[in-house]
């Protein structure tokens, strides 16, 4: 028997089976629940203990995590008759990595305490990096509870964490959420933008594999744009990685969220009407790579660019000038929210520049945006000129092909909205009236 | 011979074969020309005189009217070495009916002078109302021109319009140009509004008749909700009355102006990037009433509704809500950039209020806003608390059964940049920043 404390697991999806793996490479004993008995049969061979049953996964377990898709799934495997609560033994520590809404884990904690379970040390703890660093144990972790319940938990949290990417996020249950929530802000406009940037790239009469090259060293740079990328120039979204319906649930999470709160998510808003016209394509299934498809039905890899060298580049040029105007307005978008909510700012600038959501702008914009926010500078510079005008260029161009640009046209109009002031405080304005 | 002067027309489309026939039936003796061989014989067989000759429909011809249906097309026609103006004789009128941006019309005004030919008395005289209008001779025509220039040509523009619809700008050559343009914001959204609204109604499950009547009397009605109902309910978009590429020139010209002067179109360039999206699918010849497509491809009124009548009510009020919420911005959007370009407010509210861009929220907070632009009151009443609420509870709905709000959303984060200010000048601050 091993020395290591079991764990229990609920949720072996493309993440939780990474996550609950690396467990068990590390010498945990590790009982995991699924629905889907394939990926039951894919755990065992991994060295986990199947589990057909969500109390028996959770029986005699001193820890358990639970990585299901969304709070609707959550809820009955937490709280049936049969589930994971009533099955923990006393003083358990339960660690929800999900990315829910903020309010549904403070209900969750509140149900616990209203069954009289308030022993169990609850840890409100999403994640982000995807199924290759779940499996390898190097994910970033947003995580809130009391400090008792951290106390308890936190070592599992590190296991599954790279080293410096556990965040523990101030606030307590909530807090892990909401630090999340504000991140995908970035990444629900990311996916987005990289897609515009391809179809409109196509569009212009670029290959694929070209915009790619140009892209990864300029300014239009973002995490998004180079992972999905991989899978953009491959066609690759048969299911690909990460279903449309996947940034579509976090990205209803911060509209809904934001409508509840007043506060305007307007780019968000626009990635989300664009995801709910895929879903009636049919395309929910499919890899958010694949949403390049609304551009073009050609593979964006085998355009036979016919254009000049010079022509060539001035286009290219405006491809970044897009990712680069939207990128900008996203970066405030996220940042203003994340004050709007309470979360520390620093610590979401440590977290995102590094994460699914970073990218160049991000970088360099972010941190005066926040010293703006934090009362350390005016922002008064007008320093939106050049961004305005190159992105205005972009915007013309599509025009004049007819390509919609759903994102570029929004951020614009955003950055438009600064007026003569042409400043980083008049944008932040727009999100914080 | 009639002792009425000879005109000549260019462009015999379904707004120009109506104004040129109804001329012919005031007995006006009319020269048509078009390139289309069929539009000839039909105007002929109206009483007209077919030409098959642009510089032969000009020839003699004191007063001439253009009403092709684009700038492109208009350069052309007017000023080839075969073209219009070299034809005409000395001290002509010619009046360009032409939706275009204002800077063409200048462009032409300016043309004439490097020609040599500044005796030709010019406006620029673009008009509304549909074909039925224009056929009847009670079109609303916008007129800009030199005061010499209106004095030759005013009486037949008023030919043309109905009482008190001829609305003459004052700014001279792009002033109608420019009030044509900011009537057409509300065009460009109103026309996208209703479709959402249809299309959003289907997918709660409601039948488009009952919308139809539910929605005429409420706080949502629009003209153009009237109007394209009569073709939306009888699925006839093939051809119909009106292209998507007709309302996507004019939305087109709003936005690029816009772009150009700095200011935020922001409804109307999200109603261009569905435009947009509805010629990739291929039916921009389509009648603009076909867009509820892009939401459901039944016959909206063939949807037998299931609902019991209570929650019937319930989502007849969420239709008219998301209407009545974009309404109101397309009011904000269309008189600030009515400001903005310097058209005068009241003689543009005059206009609108009867007129295609008409609405019941236009009528009710227009004034409201023009008195607060002109500075005669403060506008800081919190007057938009109960618009966002209920406009919140249409794009909650939405997101619940997944269906896209382009608008709806669009226009929710407009008024959530207002704060917790609540005021009709914190909504104008979103365009006159």
């Amino acid at each position: 028997m091993s020395s290591k404390p079991a764990i229990g697991f609920c949720g072996l999806g493309a993440m939780g089976m990474g996550m609950a793996t690396h467990l068990v490479k590390q010498g945990y004993p590790v009982t995991g629940f699924d629905v889907y008995p394939p990926s039951l049969n894919k755990f065992e061979s991994a060295g986990g203990t199947p589990s057909s049953s969500l109390s028996a996964s959770a029986k005699d377990k001193s820890f358990y995590i639970v990585m299901v898709a969304s709070a609707m799934q959550a809820q009955p495997a937490l709280f049936d008759e049969e589930g994971i609560v009533k099955a923990l033994p006393k003083g358990a520590t339960l660690i929800l990595c999900s990315t829910v809404p903020s309010a549904y884990v403070k209900s969750v904690e509140k149900e616990l305490v209203d069954m009289g379970r308030d022993d169990v040390f609850f840890i409100d703890a999403p994640v982000s990096g995807g199924a290759g660093r779940a499996a390898d144990g190097t994910l970033s972790i947003m995580a809130g509870a009391s400090s008792a319940a951290m106390e308890k938990g936190k070592w599992l949290l590190e296991e599954m964490s790279a080293p410096k990417k556990l965040f523990i996020v101030e606030g307590g249950i909530g807090a892990g959420s909401n630090m999340k929530m504000v991140h995908q802000v970035l990444a629900a406009i990311q996916i987005l933008s990289l897609n515009e940037a391809y179809g409109f790239a196509a569009r212009l009469g670029l290959n694929g594999k070209d915009v790619y090259d140009t892209v990864l060293g300029s300014k239009g740079w973002s995490w998004m744009f180079e992972n999905r990328s991989q899978r953009t120039l491959k066609e690759d979204y048969f299911p690909g990685a990460s279903a449309v319906t996947i940034i579509l649930k976090d990205t209803s999470i911060i509209t809904s969220m934001s409508r509840s709160v007043g506060f305007p998510a307007t780019l968000c808003s626009v990635a989300e009407q664009v995801y709910f016209s895929a879903l009636d394509r049919g395309w929910g299934a499919n890899d958010d790579a694949g949403l390049v498809r609304l551009w073009t039905p050609e593979p964006v890899a085998k355009i036979e660019s016919k254009l000049s060298a010079e022509d060539k580049e001035a286009k290219f040029q405006l491809v970044v000038n897009l990712l680069t105007g939207i990128h900008l307005v996203s970066a405030a978008e996220s940042i203003s929210l994340a004050k709007h909510v309470g979360i520390p700012l620093p610590q979401f600038y440590d977290l995102a520049c590094d994460a699914a959501g970073g990218s160049t702008m991000f970088k360099e914009a972010g941190e005066r945006m926040i010293s703006i926010l934090e009362g350390k500078e005016d922002g008064k510079g007008r320093v939106l000129g050049g961004y305005i005008e190159t992105l205005k260029e972009a915007v013309s161009e599509a025009q004049a092909i007819k390509c919609p640009l759903y994102l570029g046209t929004g951020a614009l109009n955003l950055l438009l909205q600064t007026g003569s002031g042409l400043s980083l405080a008049a944008l932040l304005s727009c999100y914080m009236p």
